[in-house]
């Protein structure tokens, strides 16, 4: 069973994003569309073999805890071992630090393959991630001990950040670091929900650990990043580091994934080294933010994108009923369940938004790689474009993607309750990604709060432009001018809402401000998105009008076109109301003296 | 810990749809507050102490199907127990049938209580469902056989009507039925998803079945009902009625109901007992079709009830960061969550979703009784307006039922992911309630295919006239005016969607007149809630003016007016895009020859 479309991955990477324009950059001029290509078909031979085949069961047997140690499925370790074999876990790492130096662009299709595959065995981006905060800001040293075995996928890595008192404000963490003469740290505290953060399918353990040296300043700017390893380092060879596995969460979805609760410095020997700088925790995990939540909204995207196909081979192939205008026709065969417009309706809302979804989400990852190898105006553009998009790039995908997946549930009807199809465990897996690397209302503040006005404005400005020229050259098109027209009417929109909200951050009043922020971020959303399915169209259109395309690729160019009116017509149309509450001048949500009875 | 509010429950009952007025028909006249009252206490005490204690163990032990027999959880058998002791299975059954003649507004109220305790245990409603089609079109010999044990408990009851291959298109069931020389039928054939369809607990299931008897018409109108027992009794006892427990599905959520799939006549010795008349099964059904879908309904408000009381406790409770307008004061604690804007939107979300389904619900079930219990036009108009009701009534708290639940999830961040908190559960349980007894697609078709046209538009004219007195009566409030005006613009606005797709109802193209019924059910759904929590706002006015409340009584009220306004600013806006596209005269959902690549 397919569950992700190879051809539109090729569409979206070379028609639509052209990613061999990022080999006229310096730092990625050692590739082309052949080692592309063969980075994504090394990941998919792994999703195929090692992955999809055991979905299920990674779901089915899930991690446990005994005796201090946690048991992960049996498969996970081949899974760890091929990765870093192909060198697909460093794929993004310069050459330097041992990595493939492919673009984001490309690095992030390969997580969309492999959560597309089996997102319960979630553990390699988490030590990508790991590892890429001590290749950046490290000390030689300690890339030296540390990155190597992590890329090679011996090692685990882990971001560990939240602890039970402190999970949205970070600034309230409160494990603590203690100096030693040697220039290492003694760490003390607690650590919950860290994914991956015990597990028997690798040899170490390494903790991206936040937290707080002794006297330092209160809040978030004094907050520092520890390498924390489950087993350190002595003259004498390995030895226990202290970090205590306490307990396993267990969990609605992401089953093959231990989160684990874990307890440093029980026996008063958990030694952590610092990264880079004192205090400068934060700084160093907000550099890696994008790259983190730019992994979440591909891991929505992915599973949004397999319980997509599957519900669209079973609405192919699922006979019930037949069409609405020939009831009565007793004798007629029943009709297969794509046929009916409410199915269709639904399968296309998949389709838009899962399609939708990773559009945006490459949108953004060329960003990524443009202000990683640009220079000057170009770089700071990137970096600015960057910025304004992830916090949509990490929650339509996540958010929208959990309605996707509730309707690839409902368009098999009693079959999807079931586990006898995989979208039941589907919608479970993808419900995290809505609270994952910052939560829905966190994103929402850091899009109206931060990133809109960041540098006066100019990342929106710059967002504006990029859908100005996307409007410009659908309007060369009189098949799209009316969507043209539509976009440019949702740009307009986005501005009086927010001139309507302006006031409120001018007169320093931020609760009032980014009171209903998440309704903002959801039309942004919607405007972006729509930004994305327009720019597809306009990319099919003129295949069509210059390929002559036929057969499938006809269909394909086709189905594109579709899918954006259908975007336009019956998502779009939600910004209506979604502006009208944002304009609203009546305050219901702010805390008042007058308590209410909830 | 709370599961739902009694205080609410009271309001809704008493203070808003006076289930004491209902004792002056002569049906219930028996009743008085105090019966009421007793009734609920009794649910509320079998709820407490039988069912929400093992909610989650329920879920974790699964039906288990070994050697041909389903185990369940083994507090199931003294929970059916209870019911049939306390007299609540049969709790809306007349005198004459052994039941205690309760309106359905107390009967349904029941339901409401037990599922929002645990939804897991839903075996009593089945066997109400089942015993009330026996009741109402049996015979008195199938009626002394059957309903008697079904009403104590002693006999689990089941809707046999799905089959592998007729789900929502029951016209095409299969399952034959041969008559026999007694008067009795062997049965052929095979039932899936019957919830229910085997168990321990009971001594005997009773299968209410769909079949088509030898040479029976085609199509709907050759459907026949029958009794078809687990154990049939024989002049030497009871002996195996041929039912065999093929298979039992595993599911995403409910686990604690075994759904069967089940094989009759594998050694040609399944009998059953027609009910009634020969191929006058669906017609049967459907006159039990309003209960169904009314407990249905209730399921899921139960659950979403649940859910918000588990996510307002913790929001009350969980401290994390501080309010926006106090950032930068490091010293100051950590705030509860429910101060947060976003949080405190969720909540009013959950709030305005939960007690307004409630509210529609109930004010389904005073229809009910007046069509049961008053006489000539009174019956007529509130049949009617039941009917009109209903579509509405199943869906709005099964889809937002769905949406509450998540954000009752999210409300939890990380810690709702988890099963250390019900809220997971929940999540995965209220997701069959969109599918159970016609999907949200069948409803959309029946509200737009069948109920806004049905004699002649008079139930649409009758609903239009009920929102309009409670238009009128808010009016009298100044505070209430802007709404009033809100919902009779709604008003208005269905009116342009009806106008804009009648015509091609009048043209006899059903395909396009009902492509996008959903979102027609969509907007009604809203609408109608919006006047649900008007009507309820009104009374809480007229209280605080005539009652001078204090303390908890004066928030429970304003709470009340609170959240009308919450769901009129927040909610009611979603109509402006399902207008727009249900006005829209694009078509993009229905298939035409030109296949596209989905």
């Amino acid at each position: 069973m397919a569950y992700f479309s190879k051809r539109n991955l090729n569409f979206l990477l070379h028609e639509v994003f052209h990613a061999e324009d990022l080999t006229q950059y310096p730092y990625f001029s050692a590739h082309d569309r052949g080692t592309f290509d063969m980075a994504l078909d090394s990941a998919t031979h792994i999703a195929d073999t090692l992955m999809y085949p055991y979905v299920r069961d990674v779901d089915r047997n899930q991690p446990e805890l005994k005796n201090g140690q946690v048991t992960v499925h049996p498969r996970i370790k081949a899974f760890l071992e091929a990765m870093g074999e192909a060198g697909l876990i460093g794929a993004g790492f310069s050459f330097e630090r041992g990595g493939q130096q492919l673009p984001e662009l490309i690095n992030s299709c390969i997580g969309f393959i492999l959560m597309a595959a089996n997102n319960g065995m979630m553990y390699t981006g988490l030590t990508a991630g790991a590892a890429n905060l001590i290749a950046t800001f490290g000390s030689d040293d300690l890339n030296d001990r540390y990155v190597a075995n992590m890329l090679s996928g011996r090692w685990q890595g882990t971001m560990a950040l939240t602890e039970p008192q402190a999970g949205s404000s970070l600034s309230d963490i409160t494990t603590t670091a203690t100096p030693q003469p040697d220039g290492s740290y003694k760490l003390k505290g607690q650590k919950v929900f860290i994914s991956a953060g015990d597990h028997d399918a690798a040899d170490n353990i390494i903790h991206l650990m936040l937290a707080r040296i002794d006297g330092a300043p209160k809040g978030t700017k004094g907050i520092s990043l520890f390498v924390v390893p489950k087993f350190r380092d002595t003259e004498n060879g390995p030895v226990d580091n202290d970090v205590t596995s306490t307990g396993v969460y267990h969990k609605l979805g992401q089953k093959g994934v231990p989160a684990m609760h874990l307890t440093m410095g029980e026996r008063d020997d958990c030694i952590g080294y610092l990264v880079g700088q004192p205090h400068m925790g934060l700084p160093y995990m907000f550099q890696m933010m994008n790259e983190a939540r730019l992994g979440v909204g591909m891991t929505a995207a992915g599973i949004a994108t397999a319980a997509y196909h599957a519900a669209l081979q079973y609405a192919k192939e699922r006979p019930q009923s037949r069409r609405l205008n020939e009831k009565g026709i007793l004798d007629a065969p029943q009709t297969p369940i794509i046929n009916h417009p409410d199915v269709r309706r639904m399968l296309l809302f998949q389709k838009a938004v899962t399609e939708g979804s990773l559009s945006l989400l490459l949108e953004a990852a060329k960003q990524y790689d443009i202000a990683h190898a640009a220079e000057g105006e170009e770089k700071e553009n990137a970096q600015l474009l960057l910025e304004i998009l992830m916090p949509m790039a990490k929650t339509y995908p996540s958010e929208m993607g959990v309605q996707s997946v509730s309707q690839s549930v409902q368009t098999f009807g009693g079959y999807g309750f079931t586990e006898d199809f995989p979208v039941e465990q589907l919608y479970r897996d993808i419900r995290i990604t809505p609270i994952y690397e910052g939560t829905t209302g966190i994103q929402a503040q850091d899009l109206l709060g931060r990133k809109m006005t960041m540098k006066g404005g100019k990342a929106a400005q710059l967002l504006m432009q990029a859908i100005g020229s996307t409007i410009a050259d659908a309007s060369a098109h009189d098949e799209f001018k009316p969507y043209a027209g539509m976009l440019k009417a949702e740009l307009g929109r986005l501005q009086e809402v927010v001139q309507a909200l302006m006031p409120h951050a001018g007169a320093g009043d931020y609760e009032r401000y980014l009171s209903d922020a998440t309704l903002f971020l959801e039309q942004m959303g919607i405007v972006v998105v729509a930004w994305q399915w327009l720019k597809q169209a306009v990319v099919a259109k003129q295949a069509m009008l210059t390929q002559n395309p036929q057969g499938d690729e006809l269909a394909f160019y086709e189905g594109k076109i579709h899918t954006m009116k259908y975007f336009f017509h019956y998502e779009v149309p939600k910004t209506l109301g979604l502006a009208a509450r944002l304009k609203d001048t009546e305050i219901l949500t702010i805390v008042s003296e007058k308590e209410l009875a909830l």
